[in-house]
């Protein structure tokens, strides 16, 4: 799947996708099915692509910035390889997990592998700053997924606590890609803050509406069922916004949330009092003002072609679909 | 758990002890109650006592190998969360894995979480030889994890594929210890090397041992179940040399590693098949022949306390019991 504002770098991303593929299956043969089914479902390749168009507002150079795209982009794969199994789930994308192929344990240590390979890429840079950078987030993807795990099927969320469990979980990797995707360039310090800015607003309305498509996209598009959160015990902003203002269905949506087993009515039941009681809608507009606040950090920046595809992608993240 | 020999260390040691905890529970309280479980039970600490005696062959200096030692340990540590979550394990060193208290997902996380602050850690080091070491390592030790997950419920395993997987999944990270506590302080280049050389032996050596004991040990000093490779399908070394050598009992081994469901007495059985045909024996005398093989590499080392220490930790590692 390639989004249209990737036609720029079209060809840097096909470069990156290839060093991707090749960096997991070339050396060690045992990852090699393994991996062959992360990559046969594809993905949107966001965070290389926040490298790259990053990396534009320095000295431009693919060899430079590759590295770091792959080694972000590893970082999500393996947390999405640890997040399917943790959630038992077992479509993603539209295709069956690696754990559900593979079973647990290979899926285990494939996620880990994946992890250990974005870090041997990352220490070949020469910057200290960018192994201490992308160790200290790897540190905080997983204390939010952490974070995540421990406070599921307890309905007693706050806003607050959503907002940093989502900040660490997702938003500082992609603003580790677009900040560290100017620094390798040499981009002056000013300019790689501002992009890391507006790389961590935009994670975080990235996924704020992820967490609402989990309520209504179209299974068909999203490939896999509606209601997986809540399946999950987790309560996302929809629904921490519907339990804290203690209106109508409150009480049932919190029971279906704690329960431990649950039919399929019960999640439609839980997915209608959520948008009936206003939580997707309240939910589109925190995400919509990180996109503006995403757009506002990019006012600083060199008015180059780069910075319109990145106001362009911080606008997509809101409207998506999928 | 203290070991006689690590008296001449033990102030070192007690301090990279409360770096460890400090390091996991400091900033991260999240980690806290899984980590203090953690730590209850205890642990050898024999990697970082490797790093510190080898940081004796260059200038000492605690405060530059500490953190190594530290890290090493907590990748251990990750493995071992990550292992017990795999083998669906409930009982390490006598007490119940983060895994059955704190449930599956919180315990992937706190693998994860103790192997991206390892790696933080490591990023402190100025020069990058450290990291990109301490990387390839981890990748190298997932592999070997991967690898015997793969293996597992297949009886047709060869002698050379059970020692790739023990490599790479025990003895690199050993050798990782040894050969950059010296690196750290400023030892010779051929100093560091041999004492790689002997930390991949030991750690050769050190696995065998263990899985010889997981069949033999006596299960209040191991603190666990014996035979728990066999009931996971695991072909360690004992059982791979009965099996190859098609003697008596040999197909009722086979039908015992692969079956997927089996009782206390097939367990007992299978154990009791591989020690008549010889198989812990043949065991305990690879592992000898890595001990001599890293107590020769210690030849090529100035006489100082510490390699005697060395010496003696290398014949501990095919005489206990535990």
């Amino acid at each position: 799947m390639m989004l249209d504002f990737f036609s720029e770098i079209k060809d840097d991303l096909s470069y990156i996708e290839a060093q991707l593929r090749g960096v997991v299956t070339d050396s060690h043969t045992t990852l090699g099915d393994a991996a062959d089914h992360l990559f046969a479902a594809g993905g949107k390749r966001l965070r290389p692509a926040f490298a790259v168009f990053s990396a534009r507002f320095g000295r431009y150079d693919l060899q430079k910035v590759a590295p770091l795209a792959v080694a972000v982009e590893l970082i999500h794969m393996a947390t999405l390889v640890h997040d399917d199994l943790v959630d038992g789930g077992l479509i993603r994308r539209g295709r069956p997990t690696v754990q559900a192929v593979w079973g647990n344990r290979v899926a285990i240590w494939t996620g880990d592998m994946l992890f250990a390979r974005a870090i041997e890429i990352i220490a070949g840079y020469a910057e200290p700053v960018v192994s201490k950078r992308i160790a200290a987030t790897c540190m905080e993807v997983c204390t939010g997924e952490f974070a995540q795990a421990k406070a599921s099927f307890n309905p007693h969320q706050s806003l607050r606590g959503y907002l940093g469990r989502i900040r660490s979980k997702t938003a500082v990797l992609i603003a580790a890609a677009s900040e560290l995707g100017a620094l390798v360039c040499g981009a002056p310090r000013i300019v790689s803050k501002a992009l890391g800015q507006y790389g961590l607003a935009v994670g975080m309305a990235f996924q704020v509406v992820d967490d609402v498509l989990d309520l209504i996209a179209d299974e068909r598009v999203l490939g896999k069922a509606t209601g997986g959160d809540i399946r999950e015990g987790i309560a996302t902003l929809p629904v921490i916004y519907v339990l804290r203002r203690n209106g109508k269905g409150h009480d049932r949506l919190k029971e279906i949330l704690c329960a431990r087993e649950k039919g399929e009515s019960d999640i439609s039941e839980a997915i209608r009092i959520v948008e009936e009681e206003g939580g997707v809608s309240y939910s589109l507009g925190v995400a919509r003002r990180f996109v503006t606040k995403a757009q506002r950090a990019l006012r600083a920046l060199p008015d180059i072609p780069s910075r319109q595809k990145l106001d362009a992608i911080a606008e997509f993240v809101v409207e998506r679909r999928f």
